[in-house]
């Protein structure tokens, strides 16, 4: 077998555990894996010396130094953020290379899939964990649902990076495990869209944190989860176009959606435009641009009274403890949004110590019916992680990238095009594989959640 | 003198007094007035068969035909939607017409300032109503406060465009005497942002309509006004750049906006999506897309308690006004967007009857110190129409624009470039004129509204 090159573009938070898997298997396999950044030494510390491994330093806007490190591929893997893919997917269309990404298909990679297939390559895209692993995970209950004879009545889907019961020290049982900015911008951008009992339901984002639904996860206690904005996205996809309840959600620990609405209701989230004199503001004084004049009342009663929090309501705890009332702390940000302004208040508070751990949940709910009865098997996952490198989130999101980069080198993925991992040639032995890393699905036949008692008759 | 001819490009609405005013002066003033609409017939009433009007067929996107009208031409007035007017200021400039608009200056407008003032024309925009008479109305105070002296503390402005009293005949106090659009669509885009005793203050979509103010007119009662989205936009315009507090409104009716802030927490005024199948859904139904699922709870009580209406409260007598649990009456719109079917239901009840009439109010706050004195003077403003065509919108937002064009004609109004009216040329003379049609205000000295009061040491 000769030298099978895996070209990474890509060095960032999610990437260590994908380059780690490579390198171990590269002696077995005959791998050499290139990590091409734009900062050589983030590739660099990536490889750590590793003799199949090198590091290569790499714009993706300078054409040139791109097609050559693709040119010299066998595989290529994006890790870029999403928006920079189409780049590198084009030069793989044209050098005859397959591809394997953790982002959802933009318009851009869906228009190459005729190309694509023509040539015979694999275009492998959300294969990380949400989207990735939600798919997979989904699709090998549903196909096996389906398999027996079953019919679909209700799926619904929720996922959180959160931190580990270990590193839950604050009231908001939450701390930034990913990008903060997503988690500041989170359900913006339009109406939360599903399907419930055959009825279409719309949630705007300004109720989006206050229409949550409980969940409990065994040994791990309850979550909450809120809608994601494109619940129906998948419905075909998943072959569940005559589904009448689909529903996707985030997943947090309870109360905390709750208190973000404050913020969302305050106008503190708001990204669409910029505040003025943001370098010298006090957090304190951010606050109160929201808030009404007065004189003489404080900041404090003014916000309790304009979103009315109870006296007794310990959501004012968690606002105290971001320090949200402090009138010497300084923003320190030049003209920023007011969501930039509340990202660095929370991140205070909210960004991991070094000996923090995370923690991804998901959990999937499918109700089916079968030889005339009704029922329905949760399945939950929880994985935590080592430490700030070694993270739940980069290890869910990396192993099965690389677990597909390297079946398609082998031959084992085979159907060519722009694709998804729905198919069981690709999520049987990936879901396999990831148990060997501690990432498992517990499933539960528990009694079906009927949202409708009279038409069930039950 | 010879002739002048006066092009009117769009009949709509706004146009009708416009038109009348000038073929009323045509004689004395040797004006022609040619009315140029998409629809001659609309043109055509407009004329009404006056010996020195002319209507004429012109589609604005008719590159020779507009040329060709505009080059007839002495003067222009565009009364056509705002963001066509830069096709026809762009041929003014060109073939050395001045040219008159309602409408705010656009950057495209405002980029012709050079080549305008260059060639000694005058293009007066924002001389209708809103923008226009409150530009006016302002700046004469302002002007007066400022000669004399004194120094602005506090400027708030508002305007509301209502129904009269005697057609004051549903619980909202309110009927659609404008675009319908513009109303389901209103405070959306960004935070309104104002400054109040020296502080920036803004507040989102989401807590606009419960952040109003209430307000007097002396022999029409109670109103109340919520902040415009650009409060801060005319502050270098007027001169009021170190103002402590700047804010500007909208009026309606007492308890329109705190029923209306429900439409908007449900998500109902949302037109950035579309809904699935509102060809044949009822309004119940459209109710019920924005509330929890239920086999057994009512679409009221869900709502009753989604957005916490109490059981006593008269807002809900507001929602029952406009039949929204109806589940007969059906949408019949194609995939139509939350606010274009809440637009749908509303025009069942807000929509003018035959014998109906508008109503403006515009209400101008000016705080100021003199001598060491703090005091206030409030300028107030109620128009009522006279019936649906004559109505007090178009006589308020047409009649300066042709007092100003007669003016310009006449040599009286001559500072040339991209002009608004707050310079004395144009306001003292129109303000004067207008008070024959009945447009006049009121002005009370009253003691200084302090929302500092200690600061001002009473």
């Amino acid at each position: 077998m000769s030298t099978r090159t895996v070209l990474v573009i890509g060095a960032g938070k999610s990437t260590s555990q994908l380059v780690n898997y490579l390198l171990d298997k590269s002696q077995k396999e005959n791998l050499k894996i290139i990590v091409g950044d734009i900062s050589l030494e983030n590739a660099q510390k990536l490889v750590n010396k590793h003799p199949n491994g090198n590091a290569i330093s790499l714009d993706v806007f300078n054409e040139q130094q791109r097609t050559q490190a693709i040119d010299n591929a066998t595989i290529v893997i994006s890790m870029l953020p999403a928006r920079f893919h189409i780049e590198v997917a084009r030069d793989c269309v044209k050098l005859g290379k397959s591809m394997v990404t953790a982002s959802y298909i933009s318009k851009e990679m869906q228009a190459l899939d005729k190309e694509v297939k023509e040539k015979g390559l694999v275009f492998m895209n959300e294969i990380g964990l949400d989207p990735g692993i939600d798919h997979m995970s989904a699709m090998q209950v549903l196909d096996r649902i389906r398999d027996n004879g079953g019919k679909m009545l209700l799926f619904e889907s929720f996922t959180g990076g959160l931190v580990a019961p270990e590193s839950d020290t604050n009231l908001w049982n939450y701390k930034f495990t990913w990008n903060p900015r997503n988690v500041v911008l989170a359900g913006q951008g339009g109406a939360a869209e599903f399907i419930q009992e055959g009825t279409y339901k719309y949630i705007p984002y300004q109720r989006l944190f206050r229409r949550t639904e409980f969940l409990e996860v065994e040994g791990y206690g309850r979550f909450e989860g809120y809608a994601n904005r494109n619940s129906l996205k998948y419905r075909s996809v998943y072959g569940l176009d005559d589904i009448p309840t689909l529903y996707r959600g985030t997943l947090r620990r309870v109360g905390f959606s709750k208190a973000w609405h404050i913020f969302v209701m305050m106008g503190m989230t708001d990204d669409s435009y910029n505040l003025q004199e943001t370098e010298t503001m006090s957090y304190r004084d951010f606050v109160n641009l929201f808030l009404p004049y007065s004189p003489t009342d404080s900041v404090e009663l003014k916000l309790r009274h304009h979103v009315k929090i109870d006296q007794d309501d310990l959501l004012w705890d968690k606002l105290l403890e971001l320090d949200i009332f402090n009138p010497y702390k300084k923003l320190g940000l030049t003209n920023a949004t007011p969501a930039q302004c509340l990202q660095r208040i929370l991140e205070d508070k909210w960004t991991l110590a070094p000996n923090d751990k995370d923690m991804i949940v998901m959990y999937h709910k499918f109700g089916y019916e079968i030889n005339g009865q009704r029922k329905q098997i949760d399945a939950t996952m929880v994985n935590i992680g080592e430490d700030q490198i070694e993270t739940a989130m980069a290890r869910t999101v990396g192993l099965p990238v690389a677990m597909a980069t390297l079946r398609i080198l082998n031959g084992e993925i085979t159907t060519p095009g722009v694709q998804l991992p729905i198919s069981k040639e690709v999520y049987e032995p990936i879901l396999k594989e990831l148990e060997d890393y501690g990432i498992t699905f517990k499933e539960y036949d528990v009694p079906y959640l009927s949202y409708n008692p009279h038409s069930t008759g039950g």
